[in-house]
């Protein structure tokens, strides 16, 4: 093992196994999720090549082959819990982006809750066995966010009980569906449906994109591969273009609505169902946020601990870089969020479960607030995560510019977390417009409950003026409850700020839409603000859930430094509202600094709880074993530009370029 | 023409032409870059493939001929101004990424400005025919920011007068050196040089590392590619290991220090002159960040204008994004900073050749505080743009994740520039230590002038109290001056908070060293400060020399949001000190969404002065021409991906695994 580690891991004040086992819920669940990615690590069928040396052509064939070993060794590992499946499907390509994953994330799944137990019969065995590869084809090249906006139609032909599904324009074409461009057979199709001349709205129908045997496009579908992205390298995310393409009547998904066969069309009872899905995907991004910015952690302060440059005192050894006040204050927030959000992931994982109980149990209360809540958390998550992994690369100098860290993969393919499955700044307003209707009921005399209770509590809403006093309060900045407390009133704040500016805009402007519109980066802070309390009090209330003092205590300071650091980065919100006093700013800047000192010895042992035994195939920097630097030469000497002593093709040029002078 | 952006153009308030002449310093200027850009647009020989669809190996292969071509256009265009070249260079690649262009921007330099008129008979010849391809190598694995920990050695043999090259550690071994990998056949080489018995420090030996005629590497040289990087994929950056690898004496470039053949050493008389180099790299990179923002916003203000999406009010038309205050309020902040980073990046241009006029007299007095400036502006401008880039690309949606867009490309290659020439946290610190010293001296009674002069007002200096009350400044928020006073006044403050902070930790821990660690934070944000008042200050400047109303009355326009925005979004500094009062603050954040719709009509036109013509070769979306998706239909139908109706190879993989299960 490398000795800086070796070195920060003896002085740690804890046993990061114990934190482990908090992360993942028990010991228990700690035991099986090593046994799973051990299976992959130590199977030699997976072939740990270092994609970064491959061409795209190359990459994406490695997937699909690695996508097949992965099919069959699940199966052989009876591995079928979701969780398990996610944990498997982690390691396998470190990256988790496979071709054949939106057949069991989207395709599956919408068949089960949208197709009759006769369509089921029909699709769902020769889908779960991959005779059918499915995807799912909603996004379109003009409209993402906006599902109404969507061109793509299926017209019904009742004479022929057959839909015919067109693209009328270019803009129409199905853009970015995973595994379309060269994967899938089948694809679920969103289109507006329009029978007996009229349109009905979004409806899904199966379409077969490709001949089952050779794989070929069928006729009147135009299907490909949409190019090069940031990341995503090794997903075939494709374009679909259909014209006049005939599918039975049966394909349309008719467990809610329907079209009979004279045409006549059958409307669903409820689509609030739908919600559940949503927080389910959303519930799960803000997991894969604090995983991201976990990992990203990882790496860079570990090599931080192993890197050694430059002097503090004049003649003594080169220190670790993870020495220096400036390197502590880019990483150790960063590792404090990180925390922050694997402990929101955990509780919106649990909310998840429960809801899906109590819908079950036919009980749609707390839908809607939920549906808000992880709106806004998937945005506040995945914009910080984001930022985040990009500080934790150039913490890293130059080498983190390099492929060898890992650091530029884990964030071309995290930032399109940020755009899909909600735009974060739509997401954000989505929480304001919740956050906007529970000030109204409160401003009309009905209590809120949940998250935005403190709504209740707004000065405004009281009609003695002195109950005004109860709003300034003494921050105890040494405490997460207290300065909870802060986070909430700067979020009553700012969100009866937004509320104020929407009603003046209403009154100048008349109409509502416009006036949203001229709120709106009002409303997005009012709702970034709120998310921001919610991860405080989150994080305060898990530590009184631990049991051993020392884990409590690492905890409890990065916590504070969680906290202390949000304040002193946005220290005008709680200036204005005299939530703090300037000296108190002044005392959190400093006790910032102190935090950074107290955690520094922790600071190894803290990412090592992450326990990302993945981290190894992907990063050379963040790697347990050995000597760095002859890990990044042994790397580098594999760069296809080395192939071979000179490479004639490339003289070629040079040796034009010198005779021509 | 596009429709939209047509619309747009029509709309504006002012001729885009006169903006373009401003920011290019005279019509013809941009007579003369258009005329050259023209050459490479228009000419076959270039041609304009999409590196996007390329392998790493290929692209670095279309590099190796394009340079080829390059340095021949240029040869016969006769373009042979600093300025000249590098709009040709900029656009013959659009990224501006080239094997052989350390040669001209390191290796040629570093030989005229340190070696010997015999030295530079010698090598100047073949290295400006290319017959003599040179990089430069300083970076080392283990050193890159600390120069003195550079271990690589040149030990001097009296008897056969020449130099011993060693890479005595892993750790020792160069990298990163541009062209290095696969197209150099000489390296300036940096390296601690031991003469009878004794180390005298890092100089400089021109070293042979391939053989002339074959280009293998020379016996005793390791060299090759350092692998993948985030970007630069056209770049070879290189590794080079020396074991006991000898070069003649006359290989040190010795026009400073000396080595005589029986081995005395000879010390140069001063190395002061090594600033001006610095101040010229660091000023070119401040205009660097401003074209690459100016780039980025060009592309995601258009794209913006182009696109339509939902709704504002229902049953209208979908708006242009660009209508949303969501959208303006993430693009027109960073085309204001775009405009205040162009007036930056021309200032340190005149600067540097003010200063090297006064150089050339014998006048060094302005160095050290220009040296601090372009330190401390390298890193605000790079950093902002860094998060600005990805702004703009977050902003385009789905489709800036794309290459298509140009995005991602404009960033990987960006990016690096936060790193090298100076990491930018030491930039800051060694501002930062200017700053301290400034105020020492004003501290012990001397006025100190230039761009750091306001320190001598601090109120901290002046005997009498009521001198403070010279402070609370009434700010008025329409005003660029006034504005500039309020930064004026933050810069002070932080300068201050820093050199206090720092004066109690050196009476707490007595070590100036260790103090000066412990206070690194407050005095990186004291630089960012004074950076911030710097750019503010220019931009506000630059008014006052605009004869044309209509262009003055929009860049003021954009200068207020600049300083604005700016205040907005770092209230606290402005709230603690009392600069500004908390309604001011109110008023700021209102001013700011009105100013974004003030700023609307004209955004096309703003960033269509910035005149990129080589957007059009580097990104779909940026494109003046035709209907945006029709053009990235036609882009993505060149995915390699889609090179054959069916890629056997990858349906082999899909058909084994429909066949195992």
């Amino acid at each position: 093992m490398n000795q800086d580690l070796q070195k920060e891991r003896a002085a740690a004040s804890f046993n990061p196994e114990l934190l482990t086992h908090v992360l993942d819920g028990s010991p228990e669940n700690t035991r099986r999720r090593r046994e799973i990615e051990n299976l992959i690590l130590k199977d030699p069928d997976f072939q740990h090549e270092d994609l970064n040396f491959l061409s795209r052509s190359q990459r994406y064939e490695v997937a699909v082959r690695k996508s097949a070993t992965m099919v069959e060794k699940m199966r052989k590992f009876n591995i079928a819990d979701p969780a398990e499946i996610m944990w498997f499907k982690k390691l396998h390509l470190v990256n988790f982006v496979e071709p054949v994953g939106l057949n069991y994330s989207m395709f599956i799944p919408t068949l089960l809750n949208q197709g009759t137990t006769a369509q089921q019969e029909k699709w769902l065995l020769s889908s779960k066995g991959l005779e059918i590869i499915g995807t799912y084809a909603q996004t379109e090249m003009g409209h993402g966010t906006h599902l109404r906006g969507l061109e793509t139609t299926a017209t019904y032909d009742p004479e022929t009980q057959e839909f015919i599904l067109n693209s009328p324009t270019v803009t129409s074409i199905k853009w970015w569906p995973g595994g379309l461009g060269k994967t899938s057979n089948h694809a679920i199709v969103l289109a507006q449906l329009i029978t007996q001349g009229k349109c009905y709205g979004l409806h899904a129908f199966i379409v077969p994109i490709r001949e089952l045997g050779t794989h070929k496009p069928l006729p009147g579908i135009t299907v490909g591969d949409i190019g090069p992205k940031f990341g995503y390298d090794e997903m075939d995310n494709g374009y679909l273009k259909m014209d006049n393409y005939r599918i039975p009547r049966e394909n349309m998904l008719m467990k809610h609505a329907q079209v009979k066969p004279d045409g006549t069309y059958v409307k669903p009872l409820s689509n609030k169902l739908t919600y559940g899905t949503m927080v389910f995907i959303r519930s799960f991004l803000v997991g894969e946020s604090a995983r991201c910015l976990s990992k990203a952690c990882t790496i860079a302060i570990r090599y931080s601990a192993v890197r050694h440059q430059s002097e503090i005192k004049p003649g003594e050894p080169e220190p670790q870089i993870l020495d220096y006040q400036t390197q502590q204050y880019k990483l150790f927030p960063l590792l404090a969020t990180a925390y922050a959000f694997q402990f929101v992931g955990a509780y919106m994982k649990e909310t998840y479960h429960r809801i899906n109980e109590d819908i079950s149990q036919g009980d749609l209360s707390e839908l809607p607030e939920l549906h808000a809540l992880t709106a806004g958390l998937k945005a506040f998550t995945s914009w910080t995560t984001n930022t985040g992994i990009e500080a934790c690369r150039m913490a890293c100098g130059g080498h983190g510019y390099s492929h060898c860290s890992g650091l530029p993969n884990i964030y071309v393919n995290f930032t399109p977390t940020c755009t899909f499955e909600g735009e974060n700044t739509v997401m954000m307003l989505q929480t304001a417009r919740f956050l906007m209707k529970s000030y109204d009921q409160v401003h009309s005399g009905k209590l809120v409950c949940g998250m935005v209770s403190y709504l209740n509590d707004l000065p405004s809403q009281h009609i003695q003026p002195q109950q005004v006093a109860v709003w300034p309060t003494v921050v105890d900045i040494n405490s997460p409850d207290s300065l909870t407390e802060a986070y909430k009133l700067r979020a009553a704040r700012l969100v009866e700020i937004a509320a104020k500016n929407l009603q003046t805009e209403v009154i100048h402007r008349k109409s509502k839409e416009v006036a949203w519109n001229l709120t709106s980066v009002d409303l997005v802070q009012a709702s970034e603000a709120h998310c921001h309390y919610v991860a405080v009090k989150l994080f305060s209330e898990k530590l009184l859930q631990i049991q051993e003092k020392s884990i409590q205590a690492v905890l409890r300071n990065l916590c504070l430094l969680y906290c202390l650091y949000g304040i002193s980065r946005n220290a005008g919100d709680f200036l204005q509202g005299s939530i703090m006093t300037e000296s108190q700013i002044t005392q959190v800047n400093e006790r910032v600094k102190e935090l950074l000192t107290v955690i520094r010895p922790d600071a190894v042992a803290l990412v090592d709880a992450f326990d990302f035994q993945d981290v190894t195939l992907g990063s050379v920097l963040g790697r347990y074993d050995g000597n760095v630097y002859e890990n990044l030469f042994e790397w580098a000497k594999k760069s296809p530009l080395n192939n071979t002593e000179v490479h004639e093709s490339y003289y070629k040029h040079l040796k034009s370029l010198q005779s021509k002078l």
